[in-house]
């Protein structure tokens, strides 16, 4: 089969690779129906991050089940099924408490593992990690579908570690693919202020549309005094979704005393945290990576349901064979998001 | 009167200084009976945190008001009163939100404002300030109520941000009294085990008196192994008392995936938070300068009824004119805590 590998910093490449096999009764093999690049791929595909040469890429995927191990029951050949960005055992204590990322047992696609940008996948722990959609999905469907395996959930998570409730103002930083999510996050969780930060003011219109009701420019120095102003001190819950340095310093400034920051990008060359000013003024920092097994299913529902729609993250869809050019739209900001059809 | 001052790094001095007398309708006087050093005045004495010489010292005191101005309703001349470690106004949002310590009017005694360890007190905002006892104290009484205006106050915040609870598994970090403190605190907050971790090996004792469970040294290497492998791979909740570089450090070791650091140690010399280890495992940072004010009436009613008594923290009570002997026994670590009597 065809997976993309990542040869050197700026190179990927789709590639003959060994077709996927059962290797454990827990696994199941799933065909991909639809892939994405995520953000996230684009720090090791500069060489910002760490890889070995031929690092499998992609983590955010959906597919139809082809073959299962012995012990899988909750899936079965012909199910069209939603994986999320970590696959894990679903058992343990960790799993249990819903903190899917860190089992011991689970990993990310990707790397030496199995990734989402190819033609399938092996997946361990098929019962612990697959979710059935039970439901026919044509293209437009499969769009919404897709961005629950990681970037929705991830929106999800960033405001559900704010502590957004119903009535809350929250600032979201990134107009990424993760905050354009978080402000869809934030409308369905009832915020009534959406001031989403960011640095690409084409991005405004898409922004308003998936929730925003205020869209400010990072860059704008009278951004930060203004949300002050306005907010009487900063605002009580900032979701951070860029994961660079700049973005949690602007969360810090923007909270106020007695707030909460859920921070959700991957830390990126983050080193400094202001904690004398978290300590001075008992604000809270909640940094963690989405465990997006735990909100798929309701997720799921509202997608089917009609009442949630994540597709506009997705700028374009195109062949899996133009994984290259994917990479180049999204690393040169032409594009918000773009999903990928084998 | 006379008030103790700090005139150079190692050098504090008890010196004449003019009366304080009120300022504004909203002032009270208040004569110290009772006053303490804490862990934190020892930052600038060392030289390891800025000051002006002649700065004055002493953020925990007791007294019994001597004069109030014509806006002061709560209390009253011959009253004896607590004051937490912070003046606020207590009327403006942040204060009604119970964050006293982020009071935009609000200050800190010492430094330019009065400080505790001298005769007397000006106090700012009394009505938002002083909490009136409306009992009799004799000495004893009066080393059960002192540390309720910071370290039993700042132990309680550390567990309540930590998230503890009846059952709870708890490390506190540092075995200053603000530590010891928070063993109190999560005892009475209903925790089962109570695992202290301490640079003093001979504070053992005292340390379960006042609810430690196990006591392990910080700097023996094996402790980190035992607290993972005995509770599991690490506790749900560290209260982080110590403020040290290396108590964070720890504190991010020793906490499991999904867990909650609550720190309230004054940051000093803390400029690295290991945010990838967070994200990593969803665990969330609560750092924060205890509201000692919103703490103070239930604490005080505890101490009324003899169901605490945080007085075990003091290792010596001294005669203010000793001031500069109590800063050396505790620079030197040879007590705990010592209060001074004017």
């Amino acid at each position: 089969m065809r997976a993309t590998v990542l040869q050197e910093a700026g190179r990927v490449r789709l590639t003959d690779v060994p077709d996927p096999v059962i290797r454990d009764p827990g696994d199941a093999l799933v065909r991909v129906r639809l892939a994405a690049v995520c953000g996230s791929d684009l720090w090791p595909y500069r060489g910002q991050e760490s890889f070995t040469p031929g690092d499998r890429m992609g983590h955010e995927w959906v597919g139809v089940v082809e073959e299962v191990g012995a012990d899988v029951a909750r899936v079965r050949p012909g199910d069209l099924v939603l994986a999320p960005f970590a696959f894990a055992d679903g058992i343990c204590r960790v799993c249990r408490d819903g903190l899917f990322t860190s089992c011991p047992d689970g990993g990310f696609w990707g790397g030496r593992n199995d990734g989402g940008q190819a033609e399938a996948v092996r997946v361990p722990f098929a019962d612990g990690t697959l979710v059935p959609v039970r439901a026919d999905a044509d293209a437009a469907l499969l769009r919404g579908l897709l961005p629950l395996t990681d970037v929705m959930a991830t929106g999800v998570h960033a405001t559900s570690l704010a502590g957004v409730r119903p009535g809350s103002t929250v600032v979201v930083l990134g107009d990424g693919a993760v905050g354009l999510c978080a402000c869809l996050a934030a409308r369905r969780a009832g915020a009534e202020r959406i001031i989403l930060v960011g640095r690409h003011p084409d991005r405004g219109d898409l922004a308003r549309r998936m929730g925003a009701t205020d869209v400010l420019a990072a860059d704008d120095p009278a951004a930060v005094g203004l949300v002050r102003e306005e907010t009487g001190g900063g605002v009580p819950a900032v979701a951070e979704c860029a994961g660079t340095q700049a973005a949690l310093d602007l969360a810090i400034d923007l909270v106020r005393p007695g707030g909460t920051i859920g921070s959700v990008g991957v830390p990126n060359g983050v080193d400094r945290v202001d904690l004398y000013r978290l300590f001075r003024h008992n604000i809270t920092l909640r940094a963690g990576v989405a465990p997006a097994r735990r909100y798929l299913e309701p997720l799921l529902a509202e997608v089917l349901a009609g009442h949630l729609d994540p597709s506009p993250v997705f700028s374009a869809e195109l062949p899996l064979d133009e994984v290259a050019t994917a990479y180049r739209a999204m690393d040169t900001r032409q594009a918000v998001k773009i999903a990928l059809r084998p």
